[in-house]
């Protein structure tokens, strides 16, 4: 059995005090998708009023022999924001998959940094009293579930336990990673669109290897960087492009408009949130701009011209305060930023872009890093 | 553990040169669905060649703690012309409830009986060396897996384990038959529109108590009399209403039209065949027919006028040899005659009518018994 007698690193603690922040950042890396963070944020501020600990554990200190699985809600953000997450059905799903391995699980991971999917893990690790691994399957938001690093490095998805708020339960099998999202989606949108998941049973060894690490500590840093750079009048996402231009392993990152949203189209097809939303310059910021997404920001246009595309970051945000917008938030009207942010060398592999490049969105777009566009 | 020391009855055995009546038996009881009987024909007849023998054992022989399961293709039979039943991913189902059961199965049952499902059973019992019971859960063939008079009398459908051809399988633990029959659907949809399933593990005495007995060998018998009565030289169907009349649970039976088949309108929706028949009168016929299929034949109006609706049987058969024509066979120009035949009082409680009634498929019909019907 794994042991977790080593000391957590102070940064890597979640207090309630840092909530907001952990959301707004965890928001800003979801990049459009994830769920809208305000109802994650409830949730868990919920949970950590009854007393309950978020315990955050460092990558490097789980053991290689770790039971390590991911929860997550699956579906459309549009329908989460109706349909609210079930703690008893992510819990019934976990246990499922427990069951399975024959063995108890010792610690949670994210699936993906976004709005409900980076603090559901902590609401059910904090109910179960189960710590949550700081790291996560995607370093930001995706759409689908094969789209992540543990698969891309390896792990099986299978067995996907979905779960709805009613107590029906369906275990998926799945021959591949991608068929086990094409099986789970079927069921999700029979469940009303939106359903709770449990799936890549892993060891600690292979989430060592395969996870984007330190991306809990991230999204609090993110988030809380825009708040504190808000009130010292500076532009918050100069402080914030500072700061990740320093972290262990850098990123790139830059304001690719500023502007105000003139259309936005969305409709809610097989479970996910697509559509595009389409801005006009504001100041010095010339010509047309596009962003498509589904459920998660893919690629964004200038003048037709691609500005960014997946796997990098493009996040709109709220002009003034650098609040991130999720998909499903989007309105006529706001007046946005959009920022560009350049994602780790192990989600930029052949194999990484094979499964969440541009092509494996059906873009007919060959792969270019956003730091060597323009 | 079970026992099956009793010798069966000679009545129950399936020689080879009984397939071809078994199937034609099965098809006219399957109302036009339950999938092409040729499909089946020629895969239990490649089984027995490899000299597997195909044991049927009478329902009250079976012993009260037997583990007895049903497999079954789902889907649309428009679709199982095509994608071709797979032994081994019936067998996989099968192994998965066996499994979560905790024990080896002791014999299966058909879940109907209609052209695949009641030959697709006998061939899992002959590879896998297991008997199939004398009876079944629809006396009939119906388009949904909660429509079964085991669901009706208590049975739970759960685990419902749906297994494609490629090795996916998917588990699903529903909160209600109803909800099963959902969430497999949605999951053999995604499957390509059929798959194969093994669900509602019951013990003998379950068995014993809420199937429709002895229909293995009805089929076999309405078979060999509408063969025989042909070279005989008499009506065929005058033979097979006398048969019935004389059952131990007598039936009634009519011809409700004969007539012509000038418009099908069919199509591939949800994972049923979903349309209607339209046939013109011929000699004394006069007025006109309609026949609504769901997978199965529903409801047929004559001159607008109900003539027979579920449970009880509308059979299509061709009007010279009685052969039974299933809904995706259904063609312009086909000269016919539509059977109707009245199902077992353990099909007309209000139980029974609230889960396979008219109203179960939306039909706005109080359920008329088809001898009171003119």
């Amino acid at each position: 059995m794994a042991s977790y007698d080593a000391p957590l690193a102070p940064a890597s603690t979640l207090a309630a005090e840092d909530l907001q922040d952990f959301v707004r950042g965890a928001a800003f890396l979801g990049t459009g998708g994830g769920g809208d963070p305000y109802v994650g944020r409830l949730i868990l501020q919920q949970e950590m009023t009854h007393g309950s600990a978020v315990r955050i554990l460092p990558l490097h200190s789980l053991a290689d022999d770790a039971l390590v699985v991911p929860v997550a809600m699956m579906g459309a953000p549009t329908v989460m924001t109706e349909k609210v997450p079930s703690v008893p059905a992510l819990q019934r799903a976990l246990a499922v998959v427990a069951d399975r391995a024959g063995r108890p699980v010792d610690a949670l991971i994210p699936l993906e940094i976004g709005g409900i999917n980076s603090t559901m893990p902590l609401v059910v690790g904090a109910r179960a009293n189960l710590p949550v691994v700081n790291a996560d399957g995607m370093g930001r938001a995706f759409p689908e579930i094969q789209m992540v690093t543990f698969g891309v490095y390896g792990c099986a998805i299978s067995p996907v336990v979905v779960a709805n708020e009613h107590g029906d339960v369906v275990t998926v099998d799945a021959t591949s990673n991608k068929q086990g999202e094409d099986l789970a989606r079927a069921v999700v949108v029979r469940m009303g669109g939106a359903a709770h998941i449990a799936l890549y049973p892993m060891t600690g060894a292979e989430v060592k290897a395969t996870a984007i690490p330190d991306t809990l500590t991230l999204a609090l840093d993110i988030g809380r960087i825009i708040r504190t750079a808000r009130s010292a009048r500076v532009r918050p996402e100069e402080a914030l492009f500072a700061h990740v231009a320093k972290l262990s392993v850098p990123r790139f990152s830059r304001v690719l408009y500023d502007g105000k949203i003139v259309d936005v189209r969305r409709e809610t097809r097989g479970g996910f949130n697509v559509g595009s939303v389409t801005l006009d310059g504001i100041g010095d910021c010339k010509g047309s701009f596009k962003v498509e997404f589904q459920n998660e920001n893919l690629v964004a246009y200038h003048d037709g011209k691609v500005a960014a595309m997946v796997p990098d970051l493009i996040t709109l945000v709220d002009r003034e305060t650098i609040e991130p917008i999720t998909t499903e938030c989007l309105k006529y009207g706001q007046r946005v930023k959009v920022i560009g942010m350049s994602v780790p060398p192990i989600m930029r592999t052949p194999e990484a872009l094979a499964t969440f490049g541009p092509r494996a969105f059906r873009l007919d777009l060959d792969y270019i890093p956003l730091e060597n566009i323009r």
